[in-house]
């Protein structure tokens, strides 16, 4: 079954120590959309200005992805620049150029409305919203935020997230979202807010799926080179909705599958930990579904006693 | 079958966001003993002043530890103080007094030589290795070690581990001694210093083991109140030994049973989890193996998939 995404795509510029890339395909949705890709049809929304070229527009239709809510607009696209510290685990921003960002306002294609997996990347809580309010019976939707919102627009995430099912943010954003440092007490502050369940991704050390009174947990996998961690995030968040996708996951139906759930933790893990063994996007250039499930079957291996 | 453990019998002052002990037990030796103390029986080698409490004496012998080894000499035990960050992820030693333990010279007594099993907590490498060579017929035997003997005694301490099974040793230890900031790379680069089993602990994200061509990953349990962090770390040590020796393991017979060592992290998981909910050694009295075996299975319940 389909999944919508919608989140920016985008050109960015990354520095890590493995090396310096001026320019770059990028982007929540990108990430989301590529890593959501090998297991269920994805269909985008997002807007990109008349610089945004063909070889990158390809290799989104090469992974079957539909782009009819794809946006071209005059002007140029969203670019984001960064720097990564010496062990990866903090960023700088350099330079942050919304340019036709700065209007997005999505707009559903009649073709996307029926889709019943919705994943709204980091953009403004009022437009994930709006998004939410074009779909007809979704089952399962939810998304992303940062620190930005959480801290400056407050009211309005808490109005959007009420009506999410899931939210995925990493651990620092959970803490601040809800003002508790302990994260399983920070957890269940945040399932009260409205999502039944929350993922929270700790970076290098793996991700926590809480959902009411139980938690899966998930330690990260362990690459000898981390070439760049950017969109890892959005890969998880790629891999977790793609797989409920491919699977039919329905939470509507009052059965709660945590076998099922966790397995998606599993496979976002996975799609989060091939985004970082390259820059930006190239992994996803050859990367097959055999080469994840061999992948899914070694966390099996390294976490089962 | 049998563990002797070597170390430090204590006096500590600790300070954590959850309040403040002048005074109480501790030391390596006594957390590793009483966490070991509940799967195997445990022998200790260790030094204490004439300030040594009966109560703690008392403490230790019912949790039927081996007290033979327990030199008491005039003069003060070994007194640590520290105060833990807020996150307590970090600590500050405020004062370190060594006391009698500054000329503790370890001999075993004759009825602990045969046991299979050694642990050998964070003391001089040269003291370690006296130790070790008193042993007759061990069927495992390592240890810790911490920053100041990997930095200023590097090449005592590469000639003590190099005849040991196992080293537990931090994160930040890894990379000292590596000299490697990857993990993975990091492990590689220890196991080709002798241990052919390392496990490297990450405070609240869990641990890992590694040996040769695998690995087993743990994440940490997830506690609502960490209350005092103070001998996770060596408890762990001691649920990891004490469960391999309750189970006999043997890897000098060449068969290496990956899962039972996977089980042992497990294992040790759960006492360093433990020994968190309150301060010092507190948990220990009244802590059940019911309790133990417990959380053994909630692990399973949060990392199964």
């Amino acid at each position: 079954m389909s999944v919508v995404v919608v989140g920016s795509v985008a050109y960015d510029g990354v520095e890590t120590p493995h090396g310096r890339v001026e320019r770059m395909l990028g982007g929540a949705c990108t990430y989301i959309a590529l890593a959501s890709s090998y297991f269920a049809r994805t269909k985008i929304v997002a807007v990109v200005g008349d610089d945004f070229a063909a070889e990158d527009e390809q290799l989104l239709s090469n992974h079957g992805i539909d782009l009819e809510g794809l946006e071209r607009v005059p002007g140029k696209t969203f670019f984001w620049a960064g720097v990564y510290s010496d062990d990866m685990n903090d960023r700088t921003t350099l330079r942050t150029d919304l340019n036709v960002f700065a209007g997005f306002d999505p707009k559903l294609p009649a073709s996307y409305r029926e889709s019943p997996y919705l994943v709204l990347g980091n953009i403004q809580p009022s437009l994930q919203r709006s998004v939410r309010a074009q779909m007809n019976g979704l089952r399962l939707a939810g998304g992303d935020t940062m620190n930005y919102w959480i801290k400056d627009h407050r009211q309005e995430l808490l109005e959007t997230i009420r009506e999410w099912d899931f939210l995925l943010i990493n651990d620092a954003e959970a803490r601040m979202l809800s003002d508790a440092y302990n994260l399983k007490r920070a957890a269940a502050k945040i399932l009260e807010m409205g999502p039944h369940t929350l993922v929270i991704k700790r970076g290098e050390y793996g991700a926590i799926l809480f959902h009411r009174d139980w938690h899966f947990i998930v330690p990260g996998y362990l690459l000898e080179e981390v070439f760049d961690p950017t969109g890892a995030g959005d890969c998880f968040a790629g891999g977790f909705i793609g797989y409920l996708a491919e699977k039919g996951f329905d939470l509507k139906q009052g059965h709660i599958d945590a076998k099922e759930l966790s397995r998606a933790v599993i496979y976002g893990s996975v799609m989060g930990s091939f985004c970082c063994e390259k820059f930006g996007v190239e992994r996803f250039r050859t990367l097959t579904r055999a080469e994840i499930d061999a992948r899914f079957q070694e966390f099996r291996a390294f976490t089962e006693f």
